[in-house]
Parts: C-alpha cells; sequence; structure tokens
C-alpha cells in the first residue's frame, strides 16, 4: 500500500507567517500522499472583536454561535486556507482547499450534550475516503479547513485535531497512513518549561501514570486521547512535535510516538 | 459532446436568501454538467466597515489593498462559497467551492494598468480545463468563487463575470457550452424601469446602436462584450436573466440572448 501522510498543524503555527511557511515547505518536499489539516489562530478572534461578536469559551472550546460560525467560516476556509493553497502551488505543491461540505467531504451532526449547549459545532460521523482516494490519484494534495456540515444545509465548526485523526482511520484501509500533530512545543514534555524534555514515547501504560502525574493535562490530553484512537483505528503511526520540524517527525527523529 | 451550463450569479442575488435559494433549486434541477461561478455581495462592504477599512472604487469597480484582498477572501471563497456549496448539498447537489488557487484552477496576473493601480485584482491567464473536466466527471457541481492567484502565492480579486466567460470558453473544446449570467433583472432592458421591455436578441449590429443610445451602459456593458467574447470563443450560447429563473433561462423563454 501507499504511504499517506494526515498532518495537522494547529493555531499557533497559522499565525506565524514564519514558522508556516517553513512548516509549508517541509510539507512539499513530502514523497507520497499527503494532507494538511489546518487549525483556527488568533485571526478569529481578532475579527469577532472587530465585529463586535463576544466570544464566549466552555472548558476552553469555543461556542460557536451564528455570528462565531459565520467569522470562523470566513476565517478558516477563507483567509487561512486560500491563504495556504496559494502558498503551496507557489513552491510546486497542486494543493486543493476543502471545507467538510465541499464535495460532502466531512459529514457532521451539530453537538448534542446534556448540559452546555455548543452551539454550531460538528461532531464528525462520516468522511468521504472515495473523493479523498481519487483526489490523491489526481496527484493533488488537499488542504483541510475544520469546517464540517451537517447535509442539511448547515456549516459546522469542527476540531481540526479530530478531523485529522478521523481522515487519518477512514484511510487506513487504503493507505499507510501516519497521523502528525504539528504544533509550537517540540512534543509532549515532562516539563513544560523545558524543551528538551521531550517524552519520546507514549505507551497506553505511561500515559495514565503520565495523567494521574498531572504531566499530561489540558489541550494535550484530547490530542493524545485522539492519536490512541487513530492508531487503534489501523494507523501505523502518530508523532507529536514542532510543525515546521515535520521532516524530522515524518523520520521519527524528533517528536514524541504514540503508541499502543 | 455533452452539455456544460457555466452559470454566473450576481452579487444581489448572493445578498438575498429567497432569491439565492430558488435559484440553487433551480441550479439542482439542471440536468447535464453545470458550474456556477458567485459574485460578491455587500458582506464585503459591512465586513469592511466593521473593520475600520475603507473602501475605494475607480470607475465602479473595488480597489483591492492588502485589507480588501483579505476581506474578499474571507467574504467570497469563506462565508459565500461554503453556504453555497452547504446549502446545494443539502438538495441533493454534490458541489465542490473552489477559488482559482485550489487545484491550480484560474491562474492571473495582478492587473497592469498605465495610470490606475487597482491593487490585488487579477487578470485571467489560463484556466485548468482538465482538472474541471475532472471533478465533472466524478459527478461534482463546481462553485466557484471570485479569487485567483497567480502562482507566486498571491490571491487575487478576480471579476466574476469574466470568470465565467473564461471558464466556458475554456470548456469549449470539451462540451457543448451555455453561459448564463444570472442577476436581479428580466435581461437587458430598453427602459431600465421597465421590466416588460426585455430586449429579447442582441447582436453585435443591435449593441452598437444600443451602445451609441445609450440604452446599455455602465455594468451592463462589460457583461455584454464578456458574452460576445464566449461566442467568438466558441460557446453555444450565452443567455442574460433573472438568476432565480434559471430553468426558463436554460429553455430560452426568457432573458435576453446574446449571439453573434
Amino acid at each position: 500500500m501507499e504511504t499517506l501522510y494526515v498532518i495537522k498543524i494547529g493555531g499557533n503555527i497559522v499565525d506565524n507567517p514564519a514558522l508556516l511557511t517553513e512548516c509549508l515547505q517541509a510539507f512539499a518536499s513530502i514523497k507520497g500522499q499527503a494532507i494538511l489539516v489546518h487549525g483556527g489562530g488568533k485571526l478569529a478572534t481578532s475579527l469577532a472583536n472587530d465585529m463586535g461578536v463576544q466570544q464566549k469559551m466552555i472548558e476552553g472550546r469555543r461556542v460557536t454561535d451564528e455570528e462565531t460560525l459565520k467569522i470562523v467560516t470566513m476565517v478558516y476556509a477563507g483567509a487561512i486556507n486560500k491563504n495556504i493553497v496559494a502558498q503551496l502551488q507557489s513552491i510546486g505543491v497542486n494543493a486543493i482547499g476543502l471545507t467538510g461540505a465541499d464535495g460532502n467531504l466531512i459529514q457532521a451532526h451539530k453537538r448534542v450534550h446534556d448540559t452546555i449547549d455548543y452551539g454550531f459545532v460538528g461532531d464528525i460521523d462520516e468522511i468521504n475516503s472515495n473523493l479523498i482516494e481519487s483526489l490523491l490519484v489526481s496527484q493533488m494534495k488537499l488542504v483541510v479547513a475544520p469546517i464540517t456540515h451537517d447535509g442539511q444545509g448547515q456549516l459546522l465548526n469542527t476540531n481540526a485535531d479530530t478531523i485529522a485523526q478521523t481522515i487519518a482511520v477512514g484511510m487506513a484501509a487504503k493507505f499507510n497512513v501516519h497521523l502528525i500533530y504539528g504544533f509550537e512545543k517540540e512534543g509532549v514534555l515532562l516539563n513544560v518549561n523545558d524543551p528538551s524534555s521531550v517524552i519520546l514515547k507514549i505507551d497506553q501504560t505511561n500515559y495514565l501514570k503520565l495523567k494521574s502525574e498531572k504531566v499530561v493535562f489540558e489541550g494535550m490530553l484530547p490530542k493524545i486521547d485522539s492519536a490512541f484512537k487513530a492508531l487503534q483505528g489501523g494507523v501505523q503511526s502518530v508523532i507529536i512535535g514542532r510543525a515546521e520540524k515535520l521532516n524530522d517527525l515524518i523520520n521519527g527523529t524528533i517528536g514524541t510516538t504514540i503508541t499502543i
């Protein structure tokens, strides 16, 4: 089977033009099939401020009311996605930017939650693996914005880590899939203030220990949970580390490797 | 050869949810291949106001400075394009939304002009007819936002009428192409205040007369010039009329038909 890299880059990379360029250059040098999933970044918040739309967060997640959905659609699917695509095109990558609505790439439903109304936030039902495969086979590299749809005309704000994981799992029957979570740190750190304290490998046993000792916490937890889900779903490897050092992450020489 | 409808809808349709829905329902009922090119609308202007970005117009055309480019990218490629795609998906159309950067669909260059600097405005060099054909053959309908790129990483604001015309001509070797300019009026009117005064046919001879008598003026001139270019480029027919009555325009029972 052919190799497919599913690479997620976070908002801090998107916000930093120099790091983003470095990351995209590394992406351009990948041999084999590749999909880039990008997160949001600060532009949505600053646009919301400009528009006088108050941002509401619950447990670190943005509550997506109608105005906020409009903003994230503009910023994620418009500004960020198209600038990444244009930049990739300029360095020889035939990129195509998509949301979950395009070609019915990712169908989702509005999140159902007992106590909290997250608004127009989508939990993924299904990815269109045939479309992904046919675009990859046509020598295109996909750039996916974290916006999905419910098939009833409603766009939905959707976590980019989860999109990357779901695409990785959904393609595992057709490709040798490697999932990379690129962000602004060296990897999962033993000491959050010491970049040299990268935990090289996390398996389910030491993850429980790291969690109970609160070494791993907050934003990192869903990322690692997502990594385990990917591995259980047939993904070959998951590596977390500095987005701009994508080539070294792919080679496995840096970052944190998650294993089951 | 198979039939392909290239349909452009203007900003006034995009701004009116009821008309847009009617238009998209008609689009969904088209038998055969179809591409929808959409214009901008008022959202870009209102967003510019919110963001404190002053809009500069020269001869009815928006001057696209860096901030304005960011705004139109967000609004055209983000908000408008993705909402149209999601709406089409909900009525059974497998739509895919694209800018000119996506898959290198439309390459352009920054407009060169002796006296006026239009800013980041693109004049089209080439469309990617192979990509368009392969997406159409895969049973998708394309929804194209009026944003192109220069292949050097620069996005460019590009006239939607011109995009529609260029795509129509570019596909004329592979399909029987019909070009429809859908907008908020019955067609080209003899008396701009009388919707029943539609000029049924315009050829090059009566166009000269209509121009010299100033019956046809301003925004309509580039549209009709564009229509003639399309016909000279091998497009089968060009019809101008009410966007939401797309089916009747396709049947040729309403609107203004341009012929050479």
